[in-house]
């Protein structure tokens, strides 16, 4: 079957901090670069950053303008065609809500990330969830999503390992490798 | 056989710029902890950040030590366990003798890496050296490694395929997957 498309939503809110109370973290720009270009690079077709925040939500739009529209994107089409990807969004349901508009008569399906989950669905079962559903892979960014996500029956998807126990990974490389085991060319 | 020691290198110098120009970039903290995060999470054994400027080697040695030895090494150990893989060296060659010099009898290898290059290794293939001889993954910083390095018969990482034609990854994602494909388990 043709896989649907995937989109992805970085959250800011509700996720943990180091000691595990709920916060939201700030929008950092080059969050939204790195991911961007990696999402842009395996054919993501949206990247939703999720902040209630509305002074950041503003200010990521002034950036976003930058290089959608403005001098940026003369001066780098490449980083343009990446960025154009990027909707700033208020809450994961409003995201949600949105990739669902996009795609009209689609079951749409978050697929949730934990870096601690080793119960969640191998990398190979989650890429037979292409063709059923539109994915919207979510990351979370300080110490991970809030439990609260985990509780609405979504798909977990199984944390990277690496050569050992330590698995400390930034936000940006876990979602290329996430992109890359899902949707690259095997 | 069993694999041996696999280490990296960023490389500031010689990289190109956009033009194509050869430039020195500059050494960024956050490619730094990515890099070394990433690095841990698949048992690299050492990152050698490579830049011939002093004032940059200074200056990333006093944050290092901040993080290595410092207040950061008690308020955050799993950082501290990242950035002490991480050494500054002056040229490619000083961090290849180095490595050389941390695996006496066996042969190392520098295996470079290039985002325009279809024709280089594959990856099943690059994997199958980790048992021949201790590997130093050369990436570059800017645009690219600088064409001097190719002429050396040091052998050329594949590319990096995603969906398509785009193919703009940070180094830092572009690293965390090469980790993943050469490093993780399969």
């Amino acid at each position: 079957m043709t896989p649907l498309p995937v989109a992805v939503a970085l959250v800011h809110y509700p996720v943990l901090d180091r000691r595990g109370d709920i916060v939201t973290t700030a929008v950092t720009n080059l969050d939204l670069h790195d991911i961007a270009r990696s999402g842009r690079t395996f054919g993501i077709e949206r990247f939703y950053v999720v902040t209630p925040i509305a002074e950041q939500q503003g200010l990521m739009n002034r950036l976003l303008d930058h290089w959608q529209q403005g001098h940026g994107a003369s001066y780098n089409p490449d980083r343009k065609a990446a960025l154009q990807l990027v909707e700033m969004a208020p809450s994961l349901e409003e995201a949600l809500t949105r990739w669902q508009g996009d795609n009209p008569g689609t079951q749409v399906l978050p697929l949730l990330t934990a870096a601690g989950r080793t119960d969640g669905l191998p990398f190979f079962e989650a890429r037979k969830l292409r063709s059923e559903a539109a994915l919207l892979i979510v990351l979370g960014t300080g110490s991970g999503l809030a439990p609260e996500l985990f509780v609405r029956d979504w798909p977990v998807l199984q944390a990277i390992h690496g050569a050992g126990n330590y698995n400390h990974l930034s936000v940006r490389a876990a979602a290329a490798i996430i992109f890359d085991r899902l949707l690259g060319h095997p």
